[in-house]
Formats: C-alpha cells, structure tokens, sequence
C-alpha cells in the first residue's frame, strides 16, 4: 500500500515536494491544500487541489502532511495544529526558536499519537547531520558551513523592498581563500566578512538614483552591512534571461584530530551540495523524511523528531538486505 | 557512569580505537585484549592488558568490546563468538560475504540479548550513509566512490609477497579528469583503469631482478592488471622517511536529478574525507558508534545492525536538547 501524501502550501517549496513525490513508486499524492480558492490553483502534475479548511474530514485519507511554509509566521501555528491530526513534516528554520517549536509540536504529537518531524531540508537538514556525525566521531573538532554560490531568497527579498527597485536577486558567495584555508584543516579563526560575499543584481525604474539604491543595499544591517556586498544594475531582460533559477548549495567541513604531541594527525570531512534548484532539493529531502515519518509512526513512535533521531534506513524505499547488499 | 569498553585485537586499528576512546570524557578503557602472551604487549596509554581467553570471566565489567580483526579470518569467527557474550563491534568489509556474517552475529546477539553492529568505519561506514542518503533523496540517480589519495595495505602486502621485494607501499590515486566530470553531474561510464590509478613504491633485495618485479607487479590479477600501475623502486631510508604513514581518504559522489522534460535540474551531492592516519579514523568512528551499541542495547534493542540501522543522535555525547541548539 502506498504512503498517502498531502502537501499544504503550493509556492516554490510545494511545487519542488509535488515533484519529488510523484517519482516514489511508494508514495501517492492525495493532494495538495492551500488558503487560497482552489479554483485558482493550478496544480504541475494534475494533483487535486483543496483548501485548508477541508484537511480535518481527511486525517483518514492522508498517511503524511508535508507543510510547505514560511518559518516567520506559518509553520510555528501550523506544524503544532495539524500535528493534532497527522503526521508532519516541515523545514523550520528560525534557528534561535527550534526548541520552542519542538516543544510545541512534540507536545501535539505525542497527544495525538502522531511523529511531528521538523527543521528537515539541507540546513537545517543534511548539513546538520554532517556536523553531527563529524563532531561525534572526531570530538574536540572545529565545524565550518559556507553556503553558496547560490540564491538566497530572503535577501533578494530585502532588496525589492528599496524604493526604486522593481526587482533583484542576491547571490551568496564562499570566499576562495577561505574555503581553502580551511579544507587544508588550518582552523582559521573567520569573521563574517571573511567567509561570504554577497552578489547583487538590481532592475531599477527609470530615473531611480542608482547611487542611493546602491548604498541602500550596502548599508543594511543584518543583511549586507557586515560583508563585502556588490551591486550591479540590469535590466529586467537580462534579469529574466540570466537570473530565473534558484540554485544553491555549500559545504559544511569539519577538521579535527586523533592522537596526541608529536603524533597528532588531522583528519579533514567535506560534505558538500551543488543544486540546480533549491526548492526541489529540500523538497525532495521532506518527502525522504515523510517516508521515515510514516514508517516510526507505524511503528508505535509519537512525538517530535528531527534528522538526528531518525535511523538512515528509515528513508530508503529499498529493504534492509536491499541496502546491506548494494549500498554498505 | 562511563561506557566500559574492551578492546580485542591491539595491531594499527586497536591502537587508533585506543586513541579514541581516550578522549571520550563518557567512555573508560578497561583494557586490551590479544592472542599474545600479555607480558609482551606494550600498550600505548597504559591500560591493562589480558589474554583473549579471559574475556568470557569479564562479562560484567565490559558494555562494549569493539574487535579489531582482519576480515578474512578473524571477524566472521570472532564477531559471532563475543557477540553471545558482549556487545560488540566490527570493521568488516568483505562485501560479498555481508549477509552471512550480519545473519551470524544478528542470530547470536539475538540470543544473548546484546547488539553487534557489523560493517564499520568509513568505507564501509561513512561513505555507506553517504550513499544511503543521497539515492534516498534523490532516487534514481547515480553514485560514484572514488578512494584515495591513500595507502591500501592489502596492495601493499601483495607486493611484499614478491620474490625479491624488501618492502612495498602502494597509494590509490583517483584520476582527476574521472572525478572532475563525476562532480560536474556528466554521470559518466567508468571503466576500472579510467577511475583509478595505483602507485607502487618498493624496497628491492641487493641484485634483484627489478624488471621481473616490477612486470609481477603490474601484472597480477585483481590488485594491479586492470589498472595503470607505476613501479618505483627506492631505498628503505627513504621508504621510512617518506612512507611511514598510512593517510586515506575519498569521495562519495552522487548525482541525481529533479523535475521532468526541459525543467530538469541536476543536483551534485559530495562526501569527502582527507585523512592522515586511515587506522584512526577508523577507531573514531568505531568507537562514536560503541556508545550508539551501548545506549541502544540499554534502550531494549538486541541483535546485529549496520550504520544505516542507528539514529545519529545515539553516536553523540551530548544531550538532545543539546544537539538541536548548536548543530541543527
């Protein structure tokens, strides 16, 4: 029998889980629930569409809930909420109020008898995994994440808010020499600065002062001010031409050492990603997971969980002498 | 209270797992264990020594004896044997004969009510997961293990079995136009000579014949005729001065797709490690996952499992709410 999939939010995130799900021969979309009116909804893949409201009469229809929404105000309301109904899965990522969010949805699940799995994608996500398990084998060690080269959406976000500015896409960028330094296990000390630049291109209105944009951008803090940041203006052609992916990716290396005076030797983990599509790549981290989702919760398991707590195997459609045989 | 481990076997691995387990504040080393008359067993940090033979009289003083052996003879005899007594673990990595030892151990740890996780270290082990990970979230696609730079000492010992040969070290070395197209997601056909290449230095006996070595060398089935072998021979100070470590490492590379028709996208996906001392990493991870075979096996579970088997939270020291505030 096929896991029964809902995916609630049909923006990017939606679309990349809609796109994962449909290639899991286990796996069956039920739907895909949104707050808007269904009839203007159009689904990729022919999926029906319902709205929000109706997910209460099918907690019988759907195995998984794959919650594709933001982390500032969505899913710290939802995730809990349907947790009262289904398993659920999201990518929360407002780092400071993880253990808020756990709390609140491991309470929901556990009363509902149902796994609530959150913060999964690639970071949080597969990079977390990997600074896990390098700290946990090499303990004393030093972690690094660079991301980049690739979009980040809420700091194009950022600069489409700039008077004048009709639209923008900001690219993070790793520093070479940084990146250098630090696969070769020197454990530099880095400040913000040192680690990423960040790349802006900026489609401006006709007569816009492009200097005080410029500075605008270069200025703002938390989001530019404390890196080297570049601004290129073009125009709305190229911008459409050039920019209209939302690749990203980055690596999390770890370096750390075994033995002890002269006999010290350094040991160097590199876990790294080049996506061609950020959206479909979390998403199809978040379908891997419903699966593991499903599989604890048929188990008797309930509560929150997150990558940590999940065995590796629970994510593979393949048995456990399938796994043993072709990929140990 | 400590985790109590044992270790069985005290050659390059036993010594690395020693060094380990040393810098875990949560783990005490009750001593070493060898075939050896124990007099002559010079024990780096200072444990105790016993003959092998007492390890039955040491049930209760041991939560996990983790044995160092070779694959061939050693684990599928010994693993089974101290898994009815211990909870154990093992570096086996003959890959043909997986499911018969893992049915071995599974079927005596089942029966003692202990836990024996078979297979571990970084290939098989890390670079395991890695592979589990990737084809989970991105099924369909296509991965590639590349090993090296580094030394493989069943090579090495190979060519010390020749006639005339003193001494012998033999690195692996990835081809770098097989690995740049492999990161690049070209999901290329490799032959066996195209991925690797193998280095050979050798020590040869006063009045050897050295071009008979050399042509036993690159002609010898299964180790060295299907790839492109260099032959150099040198002297032993400089075998000694040059060779004397036994770095590795490797990449794990996946590659895989999302979307359909011209919305392709291609996602790369890379696991590397760069090591100085292959035997110390190995111990590392060993013992990162004695604490998951102590804490699982205190949890209820028994029987034999693999690194895909084991939630990453169990390898580390640190608490849940721990893990979730400083790595996710």
């Amino acid at each position: 029998m096929s896991i029964r999939i809902g995916i609630l939010g049909y923006g990017n995130l939606g679309r990349g889980v809609e796109k994962a799900v449909n290639v899991c021969e286990d796996m069956e979309l039920v739907g895909v629930f949104s707050r808007r009116d269904p009839a203007t909804v159009t689904v990729d893949s022919g999926a029906a569409v319902y709205h929000v409201d109706s997910l209460p009469e099918m907690t019988d229809k759907i195995d998984v809930l794959i919650i594709c929404g933001g982390s500032a105000t969505d899913l710290p309301e939802m995730t809990p909420k349907y947790a009262e109904m289904f398993n659920v899965i999201d990518s929360f990522d407002t780092h400071a109020n993880i253990p808020v969010h756990f709390a609140n949805v491991d309470a929901a699940a556990k009363a509902s008898g149902k796994i609530g799995i959150i913060s999964c994608g690639w970071d949080p996500g597969m990079f977390s995994l990997n600074r896990l398990y390098a700290a946990s084998v090499l303990p004393g060690g030093k972690d690094y994440t660079f991301w980049g080269k690739g979009v980040s959406q809420g700091h194009s976000d950022a600069i489409r808010r700039i008077d004048g500015v009709i639209d923008a896409r900001q690219y993070t960028v790793p520093v070479p020499e940084a990146l250098e330094q630090v696969r070769e296990g020197k454990n530099p000390e880095l400040t913000t600065r040192q680690k990423h630049t960040r790349v802006c291109y900026v489609v401006a209105e006709d007569g816009a002062d492009r200097a005080r944009i410029e500075q605008e951008i270069v200025t703002m803090p938390n989001y530019f001010a404390d890196y080297d940041t570049t601004v290129n203006f073009i125009s709305a052609e190229e911008m459409k031409a050039e920019h209209s992916g939302l690749p990203h990716g980055g690596s999390v290396i770890y370096s750390g050492t075994t033995g002890t005076g002269e006999n010290v030797n350094t040991h160097v983990i590199e876990y790294s990603l080049k996506l061609d599509s950020n959206p479909e790549f979390t998403g199809s981290v978040l379908t891997a997971y419903a699966r593991a989702a499903y599989r604890m919760n048929q188990a008797g398991d309930t509560g929150a969980k997150t990558v940590f707590d999940i065995a590796p195997a629970l994510l593979s459609p393949l048995s456990g002498e399938e796994i043993r045989a072709h990929m140990l």
